[in-house]
């Protein structure tokens, strides 16, 4: 058996999110000292001394150089980021509302689907894998299932909501500390993305570590229902992340876009500028879109795998033995990503400084590699003592026996291919590379040969990523079956935290930037965090990159999971049930993706037209004069995502269940391996697509280099081509790209859920004809 | 048995397909009767009572009426297509060289696979999948489908050369006829399409079937050898379709992307303008890429379902028993195609006739519906006297018992899906629905919404097509198997004739419109011209519909009976060999996509760079007093597309044999399988998006409807973002999207003709690990 015993489990995973939970604490009141009240700022620059230098910058603010009054920009700033919070909390507040009726509703959907499995008998039955066994009723999973969905959604909804908050109070701080120089900034920025990503791992750990624990004390010794039941705990988690991922993205992207449109491109203001009535409601969509829904995705990515890696293991021999060590292996390798993603953050911010704007993007990437590197000797110490030498894994029927080290290269190869996919996504979206200098190249011939360009990168830089989860895939599924890719999709999200705070470092820094501007500090500070931001760009393809990946092997193993819960032993294309489902499924992200990308751009007509308005009727406001009506471009934001949200969510939510009511399991089986393999590849393409046109156009901006100055400056025509890219690459990177992950995993993990259902009742055309 | 013997069968056959090749030479005949030297048209206007008032216009010319000099404008027009059709000629040339020696090379490399099988042997062996017969030897299959493979890329270069030849023989009489009216240059281009679709059809025909009977004297009563050799038909046609395609799409797009972006875009002159140094290239780029390109690509598409209904038949009932008229259904099927598809283009020419603008694309739906009505009722006689009433079908190892009246039905299914796709891509493509109207209408807010909602209207274009292909394969597959599905794709394919000649009528107008612009005719010439051709647009994007549908099933034919001849029974998703393949093959589309699309912009660019220096270096170029340089652009295009087809044409080509021989026939199943899934997809959004753009921008430029003129004129701002989606849209819907048909459908016939070679020396990879 496991070296380690039973009680040092127990002990342990607590005790790491624990950690985790503290040293969250620890950064949040490190980015606290950033004082947003110009009183107590005193105190502090009095005593420059102390560590002048240190940034390679004397303590001197850029402002205070420039003439520019200390304490009115500091009041400014705080006006500004509490006019952003509270249009964040409130759009968020008002959204959980209408997303929480739907929960409601689907918990009840699930409670009478499940329950209806064996009629609400309160019997307890044979067991589904051992039927010379007695397991709980299925009434039973029923009810815990409902309790753990609406646990999900809840966890879900407080990563989000935390995470917004926390980039909410570190923007104007950003800001504030950009004028002591780039590294200042870059480490308030980051501190605040590690707040929210360990918040999010600890967090998610726990409350599922505490679930199992409860839910123990009424299933005792039946595991095979207790983690059927818990399953549901990724099905709320993406719920939750669907709506928070499609109404952010559209929230964003219709006030991007809308004030893109009519702010730079007829106005000829610059980006962020307080004149433009759609400002505020861009800079309050960067966080309940890029924060608050990327939180809550990667909280369902990291739930469902979770849930895949219990569900087999429960009939597996670990279940079957009842090796609680062992079972407890998926959150003991989460567990480890936390102590190991705490010391990369140090590295980040405690034993390298960063000096000038040259060094953000490679301590950013450096991040990732330490925590590889870590957290390669982090899963084979996990592996060596939670796991026996040998065990077996359940396969569609069969036993398989695995050794440890084994799945040690199965969370192993998952985590390197996440490794991967991160580089090749910097490689095709950051400015310093060929690919997006091409592209900004090609704007010197107009914007049609910008997006020509554009979508060809993005069509391109799918291949490596996808031969990596290929491998990914091939190897643990080879060593382990669907076990071994579930914990493959754990390897990758292993190292979430550190993943997550470089992601969100890059909306923060964007805010930093838009404060910046509206609060009318000097070029030089918008400079610093332009820098900021242009890594950022990169980070959050990054981002997007390991959240496509690790969807992809999460979707795969929930699908393994459900085709095992639902007794199918092949998936056989070659049968007319299964060919029509894999084609179908390959065709609805591309009809989810025409909803999203609809609803962009009809929320941005709609914006575009109140923001021409108030240009139009308000006076003295483009010269400044006038304060423009941000409140009621917050409104077309916030009344077009929800309304628009409903349909692809819709879409999402209702496929599994019509198809596996109607048609049958081995239909939906199809479904779910054609959205998988077609999804993937959309969802890369839209991100990678419009990061690079993003950097592209900042590249022209920045005019670093003798070529991008060949190409600007700002307002020549290869620069309106380049913002034409940029705002075509709005919905696809921050709407539509990034909501097919969640498409796949929920379609995966709803099937899952439903599968005793759908296997009982399902197929209802077939057996009428 | 059947009711129609086998010497009715062998006189049936031939017979239909002379007619179809008298027909066509009898359409040759009444176009050539638009005289294109000035002297002999002199008769023809000196009787006009003899046809006037016959289309509401009078048989006075409106150049007369304009005071342009008849004479020196046919003289004009004559020398412009002259030049077309030696700008083309001469490409075609270059290019099957350049293809040939590929050819040549290829075939070697099937004989020396292919009779490797059995080292070469003379023996005859065990029949695959009768073993208690004897077959004649793997090396006759080698020889036989070496000879197939060159006779189907030799037919498939006849096919594209005649089109393209018929085509560049019709343009500038059709702008000719177009000053008598719309309705007499509606017949002559639709008269020209018809040449070119009744000449592929019934030369495919005739060829496979005269191939067959050759063959037959060799194999005798070896019909499991005779059509197993008969596939390299099918590849040799596709091969060569495939090099047409990319080359003659590579070929068209640098050309029109080059001109509009300096010329409509930088210069402010009219599409097909004579001062525009690229305005050869272009105009010969729509014939070596819409019109040869698609035939070849059709012509492919045809030889490939048939030979996937072939060599299943072969070891169905119908080959076991020898029943020939059984075993030449689908060869039957195609006949009775050209009997109806003569009838119904009397419809377009002869029954009706074209009075106004408006009745333009109603005429072609027609041309639809009818070919469609009178086919359903073909296919239900040809099922009735060519099969027996009960039959077996190959259906995985085991024989599926099925009745002619389900043949019938999955004949029909594909049939009648085809119309569905077609209508549906004229919904949103046709700038008579709200689709288009509301993407003119994004343009208001500039390039970027124009680009969001093009891209949307794509994507959201695959649902429809996707349900009405997988009803299709459902329907046909639960009926017959493979067998099903390949004549479901023949269904779909039967009225080819038709289809090609609305296809190739779409070109030849745009042509029309350039030699009018060219030779300097007056504006109302192109008005006619200009909405023959928007027409045109919608046209092309439904045959592109047709192409993409019918790879579809054709894939999906020669995928089950590659599947069948590698003798694997299952495809099971849930196997790492199978799922790796088919996340891989859903990539593919993507990689071929990012290499042509980045092809047509690199030498857009070139395009470019020639166009703009020889606006500023010829003086007196843009006054028109100058003559620019054509011949330049030409070979900018040629050399462009010589050099950048071959990438894609190695991606295509390679693949199969590269996975075959490493990671075996499990994981090029899983590859062909994705790569058709996804494919699918990419090409119909894609080539409907760009149909849309194209006609977007017609539809503001007509200002036909109150909505349109307040977009307009052209130059107007939304003209000019029009314009720019329309150029993104050109690769999209010219390059891209269509060769993708061509991948799915190459990599399955390839697959299935080395799948001897693959089943027994593939997989190198895993045997040695």
């Amino acid at each position: 058996m496991a070296l380690l015993s039973p009680l040092a489990t127990e002990i342990a995973i607590p005790a790491c999110a624990l950690v985790g939970i503290v040293f969250s604490l620890v950064q949040w009141l490190l980015v606290s000292r950033v004082k947003l009240t110009p009183e107590p700022r005193a105190p502090s620059s009095s005593s420059p001394g102390s560590n002048s230098n240190k940034n390679g910058y004397g303590e001197y603010l850029i402002e205070e150089e420039d003439g520019v009054n200390d304490h009115s920009v500091v009041a400014k700033c705080a006006e500004i980021q509490s006019a952003i919070s509270e249009g964040a909390t409130s759009f968020l507040f008002t959204e959980y509302q209408y997303v929480g009726v739907f929960m409601v509703a689907f918990a009840v959907l699930i409670f009478l689907f499940l329950g209806s499995v064996e009629s609400f008998s309160t019997q307890s039955q044979p067991c589904t894998y051992d039927p010379s066994k007695l397991c709980k009723p299925a009434l039973a999973t029923a009810v815990f299932s409902t309790v753990s969905f609406l646990l999900g959604g809840f966890t879900s909804v407080v990563s989000g909501f935390l995470g917004m908050k926390i980039a909410t109070y570190a923007n104007a701080r950003t800001t504030l500390e950009a004028r002591k120089g780039v590294g200042k900034a870059f480490i308030t920025a980051f501190r605040s993305g590690a707040v929210m990503g360990f918040l999010l791992a600890a967090n998610g750990l726990l409350v599922l570590y505490i679930a199992i624990n409860l839910f123990k004390l009424y299933y005792g010794d039946d595991w095979e229902g207790l983690f059927e039941a818990i399953t549901g705990y990724g099905l709320g988690g993406s719920s939750m992340a669907l709506f928070g991922r499609v109404g952010g993205g559209i929230y964003t992207k219709a006030a991007d876009v809308g004030a893109d449109l009519v702010g730079k491109v007829e106005r000829n203001i610059p980006e962020d500028d307080p004149r433009n009535p759609a400002v505020i409601a861009d800079n309050v969509g960067d966080n309940v879109g890029d924060i608050a829904g990327m939180g809550s995705d990667l909280f369902g990515s990291y739930a469902e795998s979770s849930c895949a890696a219990l569900v087999v293991a429960s009939i597996s021999s670990f279940g079957i033995d009842h090796d609680f060590t062992a079972m407890c292996y998926p959150l003991l390798i989460s567990s480890m990503g936390i102590l190991v993603c705490l010391i990369t953050t140090l590295f980040a911010t405690d034993f390298f400084e960063i000096k000038v704007v040259e060094e953000i993007e490679p301590a950013l990437k450096k991040q990732l590699i330490i925590s590889t590197i870590l957290m390669t000797v982090g899963i084979a110490i996990v592996s060596w003592i939670a796991l026996p030498s040998s065990f077996t894994i359940y396969n569609f029927g069969s036993q398989k026996v695995v050794k440890n080290w084994q799945l040690f290269l199965c969370v192993g190869v998952g985590l390197w291919a996440g490794l991967i996919i991160g580089f090749v996504t910097e490689y095709y979206t950051s400015n310093a590379y060929s690919p997006v200098q091409d592209v900004a190249d090609s704007c010197r011939t107009g914007a049609a040969t910008n997006v020509i360009f554009g979508l060809a990168l993005g069509y391109k830089s799918v291949i490596i990523p996808i031969f990596a989860i290929a491998i990914s895939i091939f190897v643990s599924f080879s060593f382990a079956a669907m076990y071994g890719i579930a914990v493959a999709a754990l390897g990758m999200l292993s190292t979430i935290a550190t993943g997550l705070a470089i992601d969100a470092y890059g909306p923060i820094s964007d805010n930093a930037g838009g404060i910046a501007e509206m609060a009318g500090m000097s070029h030089r500070i918008r400079e610093r965090t332009d820098a900021l931001d242009a890594a950022g760009n990169t980070t959050a393809a990054i981002g997007k990159g390991f959240a496509i990946g690790s969807a992809a092997l999460v979707s795969l193993a929930l699908f393994g999971a459900f085709v095992s819960r639902a007794a199918i032993s092949t998936v056989d294309v070659l049968t007319p049930k299964v060919f029509i489902g894999l084609i179908v499924g390959a065709m609805l992200p591309y009809w989810f993706s025409a909803m999203t990308m609809k609803s962009v751009g009809s929320a941005a007509l709609k914006m575009v037209e109140e923001v021409r308005r108030q240009f139009n009727t308000i006076p003295g406001l483009m010269e400044g004069l006038a304060k423009p009506d941000y409140a009621t471009c917050v409104k077309i934001s916030t009344d077009a995502s929800l309304k628009e949200m409903i349909p692809p969510g819709a879409l999402v939510m209702l496929t599994p269940l019509i198809v596996g009511i109607f048609f049958g399991v081995e239909t939906l089986s199809g479904v779910l391996a054609g959205s998988l393999v077609s999804g993937v590849q959309i969802a890369i393409s839209a991100s990678n697509t419009g990061g690079a046109w993003d950097n592209a156009k900042k590249y022209i901006e920045a005019g670093a280099s003798e070529h991008a100055r060949t190409l600007g400056p700002k307002g020549s025509e290869p620069h309106k081509a380049a913002v034409i890219g940029d705002t075509i690459g709005d919905p696809l990177k921050d709407t539509s790209g990034p909501s097919l992950n969640i498409l796949i995993k929920l379609m995966a993990v709803e099937s899952l859920v439903f599968a005793p259902f759908f296997a009982t009742h399902g197929g209802l055309l077939f057996k009428i004809f």
